[in-house]
C-alpha cells in the first residue's frame, strides 16, 4: 500500500552527472541492483549520514573518503547493507571502491560507497566488481529514471523529482532520486537519497545547503523511529549551468534553496507515501515552542506513538491519544491550559480539554481524508518544526513479522 | 491474548485495610466499578503518579490531598478516566471526595480519588455518589479478589499478588492488586497498582519505599510508551502487626523491602502479560552502562522499536533489528567492538557483528519460548536496568484501531 499517486517526473538531464547501472546479481538474477554516479571533475559533493552507532561500513568509509578529496564516482548497491558485519565490512568496501577506482583511473578516496539491503551478511564483492564494466560503459545523463528503481530494496514504487529554474537568467536542474520505507523490512533498512544539481556552489554553501536541506527533510520523516545503519543523503553541483559561482553572499542562493528544498522534501515525503502500510501521509505542525528540542521531542512523540498512528489507521479522531503523547513528550512546565491542537481546521483541544466546539462529525471529515495534519501549538515562543510520518496498519505488522530474510 | 497462567492468588487480608466494591453503572449496568479502600486510623500511605502533562483531575486532587492529611479513603472509579475535562474534571473529583467524606465522618482532603476509563467526558458524580453507600457498608478486609475485577478496565483478567513473610518473629502480610495492558485502548487508559500490608512504617520509610519499588517495577514496563495520563501505584501501610516501627535504620527492613518487591514485581509484571495482543513476555536487562540514563536509555528504545516487536511477535531471532536500535539509543561513544547483545544465553553480537559462533537455529530456539530475555552488555560501566516488555501483534492494531468509545 502506498499514499497518493507514485508516478515518476520527467527527469531533467543534469549536466555533468552520469548515471550507469547493472546487474550484479545480488538479490536476484537480473534485476538491476548497481547504481553508479559518475561526476564530472568540478563536482562538489555533500551530505549526511545516519547518526546510527552501528553505521555500516560503507558509511564509515564515505564519510572518510568524503573529508580527504574530491569524489568523482558514487557506487550504490542494493541487496546487502554491508551492516553488522565487522572490519571485513570495510575492507570488502574499500575492495569495491578500489577497483572501480582502478577502472576509472581515480584515487579511491574519490569513490563514496553506498549499501542497503541485509544486514549482517557479507558484501558479495565479486559480483559488484565484475558488474563495474556494465555500469560504466552505460553512464549517460538521461538514466535517472533507471536509477531511481536501481536503488530500490523493499519499495513499492521508485522515487524521484526534477526541476529546472530560472537564477538571474540562467536555467539551473535539479534532479534527484531516494528510497526506503522506514528502517523497515529490518534487514531491508535504509533511506538513501542523491540529489544532483549543475549549479555551481562554493564549498561551504554546499555543504550548508546538505545540511539545512537534508536536516529539515530527510531528516523530518519518520515511519517507525527505527534509524537505519545505512542511511545517507548527497548533494551533488556540477557547476556546468551557466551562471556564475554562487557563495553565501550571492543574490541567487535564495532562490536556489527554494527549488533544492522542493526536490529533498518531494523525495523525503515519498519515502513517508510509501512508508510499510502506509494508509495516510501524515503531517506534524508544532509551532508555539520555546526551543527547537521541544518542538521536535512534542512532534516525534505525537509521530512514533502507536495509539495516534493506529487511530489514524482507523480514520479515528481520537484526541485523547494526541493530548495524552503531547502531554508525556518531556515539556515539565507546559501550560496545558494554553495549548491548543488541531486536526486539520478542526480544533480538537482548548483550554486543558476537548474544544467546546468540537464535533465528532468535524473530527471524522478530516480523519477520512487521506492527507492529515496534525497542528500543535504550545503557545511557549515562535519556534516552529515540522515532520511527516505515516499510520500503523496490520500490512506493518504483517511485512514486519513475517519478513525473514 | 495474555502470556501465562491468569489466576489470582490466594489473598491474605491485610488488617487494618478494609475494601468495598459497589456498581454505579458506568459502564454498564451491574458491573463492579467503584472500589473504596478504608483505611485505620494508624495508616500511612505514599504513592507515585503520572508524569504526563496531561494529568487527569483525580492525579492533581490525590497529590494535593496525599500531601495535606493523613488518608482514611482511597476512591476508584473505572469507566471514566475524569482526564481532559479542565476546571470541570477537578471539582467534579473533589465533589466525589466530598461525598464519602461526609458521609465517613473525615474531612474531604482524607480521601484520595482515583480514576480510570474514557478520556474527556465529564465524570458521572452523581451515579459514583450514589454508590457509595454500597460500597462502605460493604467493606471487609477479605474482598481483595473482587477488588483486582472491580478495578478492570479492558484488562482481559484480574492482576493480584499476595504474601506473608516472618519479619524478625513477627508474620507481616502483603496484598496488591493492579491493573492496567499498557496506555492501551487509550481511552480506556491508565496502570494502577494498590499495595497495602500491615507493617509499621515511619513515614520517610514508606515514602522510600513507594518512590524506590514503584520506580523499579511499575515505571520499568511499557507496552507501547504511551504513558496514560491517570497512572497512580499507593502504598498503604496500616501498622497493625504485631511488630515494632520499622525506621529506615531498621534491621527489618531489608526483608521487607525484598517482600514488598517480590508484590510490586509480580503485580507490574502482570500488566505487562496482560498487554494488549501480548504473545510474549520480554525482559530487557542492559548491563555494563556508565549511568542509569544511558542503561535505561537502551533499554526503553530497544522496548519500544516496532521492528524489535513485531520480530518477536513472529519469533524471529532478528539480530540486525536489536543492534540497530541499540546503535540509535543516543549514545555517542558506544564502542561497538566491546558491546556484546544476547538472546537468551545466546550471544547474537560481539566485535561489531555477529557472534561467529551464532547459528540460526540457536537464536531459533530461544525466540521460540513464550519468555525472552533480551541482555545487552555495554561493557561501559557497572550500572545495570531492567525493563519489561512485550511483543506487537496483528491483535495490538485491532484492538487500538477497531476500538471507538
Amino acid at each position: 500500500m502506498a499514499v497518493g499517486p507514485g508516478t515518476l517526473p520527467d527527469f531533467f538531464p543534469v549536466a555533468g552527472i552520469k548515471l550507469g547501472i547493472a546487474s550484479a546479481g545480488i538479490k536476484a538474477p537480473g534485476r538491476k541492483d548497481i547504481v553508479v554516479f559518475e561526476l564530472a571533475p568540478e563536482t562538489r559533493v555533500a551530505g549526511i549520514f545516519t547518526r546510527n552507532q552501528f553505521c555500516a561500513a560503507p558509511v564509515v568509509l564515505s564519510r572518510r573518503h568524503l573529508s580527504e578529496g574530491a569524489p568523482r564516482y558514487l557506487l550504490v548497491n542494493t541487496g546487502n547493507a554491508n551492516a553488522g558485519t565487522g572490519e571485513r565490512g570495510l575492507s570488502d568496501a574499500l575492495a569495491c571502491c578500489d577497483a572501480l577506482a582502478g577502472r576509472a583511473g581515480v584515487s579511491v578516496a574519490q569513490v563514496l560507497p553506498f549499501s542497503t539491503g541485509v544486514i549482517g551478511e557479507p558484501l558479495p564483492v565479486s559480483k559488484i566488481i565484475d558488474a563495474l564494466p556494465e555500469a560504466l560503459a552505460g553512464a549517460r545523463e538521461d538514466r535517472w529514471q533507471e536509477a531511481a528503481s536501481g536503488i530500490m530494496t523493499t519499495d513499492t514504487r521508485p522515487k524521484g523529482a526534477s526541476r529546472q529554474v530560472d537564477l538571474g537568467g540562467h536555467t539551473v536542474t535539479i534532479s534527484g532520486i531516494s528510497k526506503g520505507a522506514g528502517m523497515i523490512r529490518p534487514n531491508m533498512a535504509t533511506m538513501l537519497g542523491f540529489i544532483a544539481t549543475d549549479a555551481r556552489l562554493t564549498p561551504d554553501v554546499i555543504q550548508a545547503l546538505a545540511s539545512e536541506l537534508g536536516e529539515t527533510s530527510f531528516n523530518r520523516i519518520t515511519i517507525d523511529g527505527d534509524t537505519s545503519t545505512n542511511d545517507a543523503c548527497m548533494l551533488m553541483a556540477s557547476g556546468q549551468y551557466s551562471g556564475p559561482e554562487i557563495a553565501a553572499d550571492s543574490p541567487l542562493l535564495p532562490a536556489l534553496r527554494e527549488a533544492l528544498k522542493d526536490v529533498y522534501l518531494e523525495l523525503a515525503h515519498a519515502i513517508v507515501r510509501d512508508g510499510e502500510g502506509a494508509t495516510k501521509f501524515v503531517t506534524i505542525d508544532v509551532a508555539g515552542a520555546a526551543t527547537q528540542q521541544e518542538a521536535l521531542d512534542v512532534a516525534y512523540t505525537v509521530a512514533h506513538s502507536p495509539l495516534v498512528k493506529t487511530a489514524l489507521f482507523a480514520s479515528d479522531p481520537n484526541w485523547g491519544r494526541i493530548l495524552a503523547a503531547v502531554g508525556r513528550a518531556g515539556i515539565d512546565d507546559l501550560d496545558l491550559n494554553a495549548l491548543e491542537i488541531y486536526l486539520g481546521d478542526v480544533c480538537l483541544v482548548r483550554s486543558g480539554g476537548r474544544a467546546d466546539d468540537y464535533t465528532e462529525e468535524r473530527g471524522q471529515a478530516v480523519m477520512n481524508e487521506e492527507e492529515i495534519t496534525i497542528a500543535i501549538d504550545l503557545k511557549r515562543g515562535a519556534i516552529r518544526e515540522t515532520v511527516w510520518t505515516c499510520d500503523f496498519s496490520h500490512d506493518y505488522v504483517t511485512i514486519n513479522a513475517e519478513y525473514r530474510s
